[in-house]
């Protein structure tokens, strides 16, 4: 994404039709919360955050675009991995701060340590046990294997 | 919640228990993300905050609590309203900073605003377009009718 960064860079939408995203409650820090849902199993795959040029983004591209807290930078999901999200449906909640989208995950993997989706774990009896297995190793899928 | 503030309160886990808790990734000011999904239909409803007291008394009592960040105090989920969220599964993402309750919606109404869910509204052709109905006039649902 180096090479195209800029709120004017392609795909991204003309100002004047960008109304939508003034409607956005956007945090302290310029993001709101955006969780993926398979539009298939609607499991709940993530929950990433997105600045205004990452919805602007996900809307034009059809793809989703996330801001990486830890890389401090706009992130194609999938980008490395192939493991793109293909956007359905876009929604926004009462109170504007949180979106929820509808998604086609290319690859069948959502997480970056190779599970369909981020939350494999679930609460039993006091402790996070791993339902969901590994569907392929990260190094694998990150070329480092 | 008024009378039973603190975090030896009843219902509240001991502590000795509570080493899941320790796992979760709380942010900054001691907050983790929460979707609520229906267990039924696999909307999701809600995206809400939890302290660690919320998330413990969640897990104790089977009800949905978050933290309100607007009103600064714990909130169980349907206090007012009646619409209360009964708790089925709890799960945690990769990085240990976002939940997914599966729940039941008591009422059929998880937003304030009398919709079924909080993400009543759509991105169509550059505009949010509210897509479902109101269930219920809130000036009812909160007996200021």
């Amino acid at each position: 994404m180096s090479s195209d960064e800029g709120p004017r860079a392609a795909g991204a939408p003309a100002p004047e039709a960008g109304a939508w995203l003034g409607e956005v409650r956007w945090n302290a820090d310029g993001l709101v919360a955006a969780i993926a849902q398979d539009a298939a199993t609607q499991r709940v795959l993530t929950l990433a955050w997105m600045n205004r040029e990452a919805l602007a983004r996900t809307e034009a591209t059809r793809e989703a675009h996330y801001w990486s807290r830890s890389r401090g930078r706009l992130w194609r999901k999938g980008e490395s991995s192939g493991h793109v999200q293909r956007v359905q449906e876009i929604r926004l909640d009462c109170d504007g701060d949180a979106i929820v989208l509808q998604v086609e995950q290319v690859g069948g993997i959502a997480c970056h340590t190779g599970h369909a989706r981020c939350f494999y774990r679930r609460l039993e009896r006091g402790r996070w046990i791993e339902t969901d297995p590994v569907q392929k190793d990260p190094r694998e899928i990150y070329g480092h294997g």
